[in-house]
């Protein structure tokens, strides 16, 4: 066991899945506005309450991202120089200014991005991406949570807030976007799958697993999933077009 | 080997592939109105002429769905009444009703649809679908057919041309259409894919192995695809709408 107690602020869908990876390393202390009750949370895990879950070396911030920003302001009287402050949500460029205004100058703050859920991090025979983005923290401690991230099951990537979003917009966003798209049409299996429609049903039921207000922010606070979007536009009319249906 | 000698006419990606599988079995000859040399095809397998390749137990139509209904009038005066006559387009109403009206109906015409190209069939643990439509087959012969395709890594699938054409609108027609669409989004491997964006790439790589003309053709030869079309674009529609950018 490593001597840092580490805080996971959030018990969804992901901070379960988090703290559990945690857990195994740190003395871990959860919280949830909704309240946690013990036979939900993995044994050694401790539940704290909206006060004390700030008591710790490090905190993850695992909420929505549109709540994400009042949280903070609630928050700010709670908020102690020697912790790191993580977010771990799917856009970079909001959260990370979010952090910036209301977390004190002198505190440590880390922007970061699991690129991977449950789904995919047990499956996979790869490491996973883990973004992190070193925003007002020493070289010394970004690159211990560096180094110990890399010793699970993630290959850590480290870039702007910026550069992330741009990047996901065209990758993720679009997955995203396509699942959703699959999912309003409630495709389904049928006898005679091609391996190609195996894949998308398959994007479609990942997708789908994670929540609507997931997939609303992913697309409202990347700055650059609205010309992902355009520009998806143009191709499916190029493609349509090209087959003489309108 | 199995004494039957087959023919392979159209020596493209998927009758190059197609070819070698038989070959493991019969005594094969192929065809190939572009004109094949000898080290184009594997050791044993027979580069005949266009009149040639009808003499033969079962003859296999590897060409674009757009030429087969000419190349079937053409080649009128060479059909037999012993041989089989397997087209293996990827739509079966339209191809089932030309080798109808084309091959007299004392030959024996199978419809089928390899589900599948050299992509999928080397790397599935899985038996690929391969679909058998008997058109006018004694069932003894049709359940050789079959038999023999099971031995192989297929799993067969028995049903009408428009049980077929239905089915694969929604499911490899939809597949290719997205991957058109993002092959023409020009979407890129980055450094943070996630496991769903990774399915995307290989969906659109898949379908940019196979010819733009079996694109069109998949769209246009399927009486069912048009919807398909008009269901999915009303479903961008919906999800575009959800997020309030029109």
């Amino acid at each position: 066991m490593i001597d840092k107690v580490v805080s996971v602020y959030g018990y969804g869908r992901f901070g379960k899945f988090w703290a559990d990876i945690l857990a195994a390393d740190f003395h871990v202390k959860v919280y949830s506005r909704r309240g946690l009750k013990s036979d939900e949370v993995s044994p050694g895990i401790e539940i704290t309450d909206a006060e004390d879950i700030y008591n710790c070396d490090a905190i993850f911030f695992c909420v929505a991202i549109s709540s994400f920003e009042d949280l903070l302001i609630k928050s700010k009287k709670h908020f102690k120089n020697n912790t790191v402050y993580f977010d771990t949500c799917s856009v970079k460029v909001e959260p990370a200014r979010w952090m910036k205004e209301n977390i004190p100058q002198e505190s440590k703050i880390i922007a970061s991005h699991p690129m991977f859920g449950p789904d995919s991090y047990f499956n996979s025979p790869d490491k996973l991406p883990m973004v992190m983005c070193n925003i007002n923290v020493a070289d010394e401690e970004f690159n211990w949570w560096k180094d110990y991230f890399s010793g699970k099951q993630m290959r850590v990537e480290i870039m702007t807030p910026d550069e992330h979003d741009k990047m996901v917009a065209y990758s993720q966003g679009i997955a995203h976007y396509i699942g959703r798209v699959l999912s309003d049409l409630d495709l389904k299996p049928t006898l005679i799958n091609t391996l190609g429609y195996q894949k998308l049903l398959e994007i479609m039921q990942q997708t789908c697993n994670d929540s609507w207000q997931l997939f609303l922010d992913l697309q409202k606070y990347n700055p650059y999933t609205k010309n992902m979007r355009i520009d998806l536009q143009k191709s499916i009319e190029r493609i349509y077009k090209s087959l003489g249906d309108k």
